[in-house]
């Protein structure tokens, strides 16, 4: 496995396209869990989420993402003995998670710097826009991409190879971020360089392929990659 | 997707095999956080390492599962804000994880009623009859099937074959029972019949195809075969 062109820490390259996550790692997740009061459940709500997205990847399965966040929902809440009638206000929150405070500024300075920015999204691609719509990130990004369009989830090659093509790029041209290491995993599967956000999972999972890049957030990781 | 001959619940007849889950189905995760003295932390655990299976069934990783079980509570611990030192007594919990007070009781009692029994598990075959051993449950199974023997893991259709083929059983004959929804999807997906216990997820996530069976516990699970 190797990283793309430049992107790695040493190299005084750097990526044509800088592409991100969205949920979790444009937006702050706590939301989902505000309903019960319990905001540190959000995480943990997207991350059983993406658990059952990657069920799908694996099965056959293929279903809008929005339903697996409301399974995970669903079940965190019992597994927490909340109230199960939270679970459509959680969705509700699913639906317009808040950008990270920092987002628009980074996004905003690497444009400046000459990066071109697009999202990939376990979202279908509609689904993508709304959300950044809602968080007012939208008008940033030159392409926002969509699981839909392969029919199965991150971290499935298949999904980034997608983003990789509709960008007519090389997979060594393009730098994925996102606060997961599931994500940081599949992109470097797929050729691309990666970033890690350290927000939501707050350590490396040691599992995870090292990262060209880490931050501590969107801010952190901006001015890295401006100073390449 | 068709379920097994006479497993569905108004059917007649019955699986010649039980094939069982280990890893929360038949044991007991709470004493993975006990460390911590936060043994809700147990079933979280398990579910964030199963997260970093199927992100190795999706990229070509192919760890034992006891990497990601250590990846799973290094990052939980850091949410939580737990102190990093207990992931090393996490470990040596998750290598001998007790087994739930009603599992030997049950599977006595399927052995007695006719049924045959195998384990199929998300860990190496070798760890899972230690685990086995050392919960006092590996002598009554006939066969331990791992995930090691094909590089990937459950929910991979792969994995449920291997226990399928090592069982010279067609896989209408065989039901695979499994306290994870996303197990019921692989086991059905690959033409196994499931059955879900209500443990660790508490309810049934709702994008889980139709068990052919629930059940409570081990226990309940037992009466309901045995009154087939």
């Amino acid at each position: 496995m190797t990283g793309p062109r430049g992107v790695g820490d040493d190299a005084p390259m750097r990526p044509t396209w800088v592409l991100f996550d969205l949920n979790g790692t444009l937006t702050d997740p706590s939301a989902l869990g505000a309903p019960w009061g319990r905001p540190d459940l959000g995480v943990r709500i997207l991350g059983d989420a993406v658990r059952g997205g990657m069920t799908d990847a694996l099965t056959g399965g293929d279903r809008p993402f929005r339903e697996h966040v409301r399974a995970a929902a669903t079940v965190v809440a019992a597994q927490e003995g909340l109230d199960p009638d939270g679970v459509d206000a959680a969705m509700e929150a699913a639906a317009g998670l808040p950008a990270w405070p920092d987002a628009r500024g980074a996004l905003e300075a690497l444009r400046g710097g000459g990066y071109r920015l697009a999202v990939l999204t376990n979202s279908g691609a509609e689904a993508g826009r709304a959300t950044l719509e809602a968080a007012g990130l939208l008008d940033l990004f030159e392409s926002v991409f969509g699981v839909d369009a392969v029919g199965t989830f991150k971290p499935d090659r298949r999904t980034y190879e997608h983003a990789v093509s509709g960008l007519d790029a090389a997979p060594g041209d393009v730098l994925l971020v996102a606060a997961h290491g599931w994500d940081v995993a599949g992109a470097r599967a797929a050729g691309l360089g990666a970033a890690w956000i350290a927000r939501g999972e707050v350590v490396l999972p040691p599992t995870t392929p090292e990262p060209d890049l880490t931050a501590p957030d969107l801010d952190g990781l901006a001015a890295r990659l401006l100073a390449r």
